[in-house]
């Protein structure tokens, strides 16, 4: 996995509050990173960016997050973070994100994100939204493993 | 300005990701720390605990903070925070902290957190509701310069 | 996997600025939550705190951090974490760590971080210290799958 | 006081982690971002980045912040943070703040944070050097109202 294979970057410089003791940004702070990266890959998107009412019916929940630390980043390190939706099954989606140090290219972590949509009132998951399908389609190309539910064909 | 003087305090364990490269508590956290202490006081008062709310037509925002800092918090260190209402004005009123070291009792910061009570529709500052005064006068005795309007009288 | 099968139990306070605005703890906080479980958990152990430096020659590493949310905390919400050393391998090993609400016993989310130890001078892994690994299998007991490198046979 | 008594201005973006469950920035986060002003501000003047140690025997510590918030900011403003450095004493500096949403230019929040140059082996306080009074002159001109000790005449 390497940023050439992503569609979208964004950049973040390194606050000194984020970084610990040890002198490197603490490992919380890389969630958040990649959280930057969705939101502004969601902006690009064209979807609204309250992306927890997307269709004003549903809520997306993060149900797990994978991330796996390469090389530390430190104070003032200028880092690029790429997103992608990596998958769309029924109900749920990945998104994906890879961190580079801008100057190195050194690849600092990398996270995988799944999410699942819910109908707040019933607790229950519901289809990913076609309208959100078709988004991330016209975005991603041939890339993404788009699922559409039988009920389409 | 001493604990003795409080009547409330509460305690915190410094978390290893609130130090910073210094190995000192990073200047912000301070902020969280008395705003957990003033939590903790109007939890202690028996007010609500959204305080944002408090009497469902109001909001109090917070207009003002000032913190001196008097010695750097490491890891590990217990902390107790002390919380007290120091006036009550007819729109606004002032909260302040004391934070000391559990083992040695060395002050490590003060604070001074103003607020001001809002209508938020009119985008104007009400007066702060009896019920708010009558449960700090209850709770801090004489020791509180609480402000009756005059109307009041 | 339970809060009954771990050892060593602490607890936290969600505050307020945790919340984000869905009213719900933000997911990178939940990391933080479990760090202050391996910590007071390393505590328990008699390890020195500064996991960094444990034997004065090496360095611990996070290398890898899986999180499943289960169900979100809230504001003021009493939060049980539960942590324990899962495995230790020849230069690795991981801690399994699990969140409950103390007045619900809900489970809000599991971790498990993977750790590695490290000659920061050579850049290269070196295995797990004796000292550790008997750290551990004193506390644990037979729970832990503690690998003992065939040299030590 | 407005931004074009400024000579520095740098700008952040509201992160969603940042809004708390009114869906405005948490107040500690201000202090945060005005940090981030201030470390630009003297990568600008030419400092090297770690303010405390700025010339290898003393260090710079921040003894007092005061906030005025004026308006809150929300997820995804875009905020103009400008810096000065406001007033050079024999041992003491104090920089200033002011934030701006970049669409509106309505002021956010000001602050000003007082530092004292301090020299850790004697616990005392030490004039600031003449190096970091040529830097911030030369980049404020005759707008910072700079101490040169008496015995610099």
């Amino acid at each position: 996995m390497n940023q050439k294979q992503f569609k979208h970057t964004t950049q973040i410089c390194v606050r000194n509050y984020e970084v610990d003791w040890q002198g490197i940004v603490h490992n919380a702070h890389y969630l958040q990173y990649f959280e930057v990266g969705r939101i502004e890959y969601l902006k690009a998107l064209g979807a609204r960016l309250d992306l927890n009412t997307i269709n004003g019916e549903s809520r997306v929940v993060l149900v797990r997050n994978e991330i796996d630390y390469k090389a530390p980043a430190h104070f003032d390190d200028v880092i690029n973070i790429s997103t992608r939706v990596s998958f769309i099954k029924n109900t749920s989606f990945a998104m994906e994100g890879i961190m580079e140090k801008d100057r190195t290219k050194e690849l600092v972590a990398t996270n995988i994100a799944f999410h699942v949509w819910l109908d707040p009132r019933e607790h229950a998951s519901v289809p990913v939204p076609d309208e959100f399908r078709r988004m991330v389609q016209r975005f991603e190309g041939a890339d993404c493993e788009i699922f559409w539910p039988t009920y389409k064909v």
